[in-house]
């Protein structure tokens, strides 16, 4: 079997499980004698909005807990790392649905967006709570008995509460409507990405996984503190990677057409080129940036070469790995498991860095 | 000290823990780094949404703590107490923040709606959320060693995804631009008012005070389920009165002038005028509800007063009152409490009954 038609069989695996879940979640509504229109509602609300994206957060905490294992899944654990998979995937949906409406976006996977649809506008707020709370729904529906339930719940609940925090400090530093040059840095840009995407893109799906499978906290070298130091540097190169592929990436490559310097993003490329911008070069980001307008947009990007934005890019892309690397391999190569213990593999890691290096896509 | 100056000491006292709480919730952004202009936005949000409002439902789990109890709280105990009740508040600002979006509502509690202020806007969403998630916050930082804590935390999950669901049922039964009477009935509102209403604003307070106390869950005269089966229809009967007033009460009385006839509201009026309606009634129902419209708006106040809608509340507030005050008395009337243990007691019931029996504001 080809190494990506295993990938499309895991995928559909994974995709198997959804209805399972959905069908759960409606079968509580009518359990409460909920009227049919609500049951149908809240069908269209999952299906509309979870299911259709990459799933590459989903997926993470399936194949992590394949490798703490080192082996496969019996069905029920295959069910149950799927569950909290799709969990992640809830959480990414309640945080889109309610991103699209803040950002007025108009299309999202290929369609639009979910408060667009005629009958839904605003309804979109509660149905996006909706999602957030299917979540705990779900934990507490089958890992109740768990010892890992507490810490699951609060894992969700302080994830949720960082990417809520990265949210805020992205939506006033980089208004739409408003540019502010002055406000952004690079530092300030690995604050919003450390926390709107790499704890719940990155930490999340690992930490979920490893609380599944038992790994105990320690008070000295903590392993989840560990997985932390690895994958929110991981998460931020995934980011810088994402706002590079936005400037530089062709539509073919990304499946969209980049716009965040007509949309003022706090972006690694506009805060890379003020930390080296002349004076002049600074005039020319003021007067173009976040400005709704192809020839100021042009006037950026021709910036961007002229400070040759691509080779720092690489130079980052080159350092990054290198760090994560190196972090990587602070990790035992071949752990010593204590008797029916899972313990923390370098090959978590390892498998998500080469997923992510140099990748155009 | 006169009953109404004890009331105000009580609420002084439970307002001053709020700054408190909302110092912690800075602070920890701070630990994490934030900058300034963030911890500013979140102060703003805490501060305009969760402390004016009447307050009920947060000095009802201090008021429960203390009848459970039976004795005055240590300043320990009613910190945690306090603590309680402002998430109770805190919940029904992410949930106020929100409908008032859904609603385009234009005030609230005597100020523009949040969302309305000139730089929040959409921001106001993810600022919802943050309101959401400082509970799980808060009662991690204070109750994690606490032997509730778990249920604590299942029963803010719980009640919010009871309220989500209602808000939901109502707003497809109910949307203001799309009058269809049909939808409409005595169990849809019944169900709407439980569901958005009953259970964050009534049995919450009182099992999280429940909880604190430490009254455990028992298999058979479940104390929880009790409270249930009382405090739910407590709430109906608060929401009907609360519906009936937006008719009959006088601006003096309720403070606001009431919209539900013109807002197409799913109200306790509309459902038991359809109840009663003879065709020709149903007939200038349909025509006039929830229309944009003064002399729609009359014409139905009319029919209310020709079906006698006030006498009909009358007969419904003294049979509830009835049923309630029946319920209330399966509780034993000097419950004999195992050493040292808190059991439920009837004043925690009867306390909210008299508030609320024949108010007329």
């Amino acid at each position: 079997m080809s190494s990506s038609s295993s990938k499309v069989q895991k995928r559909q695996k994974f995709e198997a499980v959804f209805p399972v879940l959905r069908d759960e979640l409606v079968a509580h509504l009518a359990a409460q004698g909920m009227p049919e229109d609500a049951k149908e509602w809240y069908t269209k609300n999952l299906d509309y909005n979870v299911p259709g994206g990459k799933l590459n957060r989903g997926l993470a905490v399936v194949d992590t807990v394949e490798i703490l294992k080192g082996r496969s899944l019996t069905d029920e654990e295959y069910f149950k790392a799927a569950l909290l998979g799709w969990c992640v995937e809830f959480l990414q949906a309640f945080f889109l649905v309610s991103d699209d409406m803040m950002d007025q976006s108009v299309t999202r996977r290929g369609q639009p967006c979910y408060y667009r649809l005629e009958r839904v506008n605003l309804i979109a707020v509660n149905d996006s709570f909706m999602l957030e709370m299917a979540i705990y729904y779900l934990i507490k529906s089958h890992f109740r008995s768990d010892p890992c339930y507490g810490y699951l719940i609060e894992l969700f609940h302080e994830t949720t509460y960082q990417t809520e925090i990265g949210q805020l400090i992205d939506l006033i530093t980089a208004p739409e409507d408003h540019v502010d040059l002055s406000k952004f840095s690079l530092e300030k840009h690995k604050l919003i990405v450390i926390y709107k995407t790499a704890y719940y893109s990155f930490y999340l799906p690992v930490a979920a996984a490893m609380y599944m499978c038992g790994i105990p906290h320690s008070a000295s070298n903590d392993p989840y503190e560990l997985a932390r130091s690895i994958l929110i540097p991981l998460g931020e190169y995934f980011q810088v990677q994402d706002d590079f592929l936005d400037f530089a990436g062709t539509p073919e490559q990304i499946g969209k057409i980049g716009t965040d310097i007509i949309d003022n993003k706090c972006s690694w490329c506009i805060n890379t080129a003020l930390a080296h911008a002349t004076p002049e070069q600074r005039t020319v980001l003021d007067a173009n940036y976040g400005r709704k307008d192809a020839a100021a947009e042009a006037r950026v990007k021709a910036l961007y070469h002229e400070m040759d934005i691509p080779k720092l890019y690489e130079q980052y892309e080159e350092a990054a790995y290198k760090r994560i690397m190196g972090l990587i391999e602070t990790i035992p190569a071949e752990p010593v498991a204590p008797q029916g213990q899972v313990v923390l593999k370098r090959e978590v890691f390892v498998s998500f860095l080469q997923k992510i290096y140099k990748r155009t896509k």
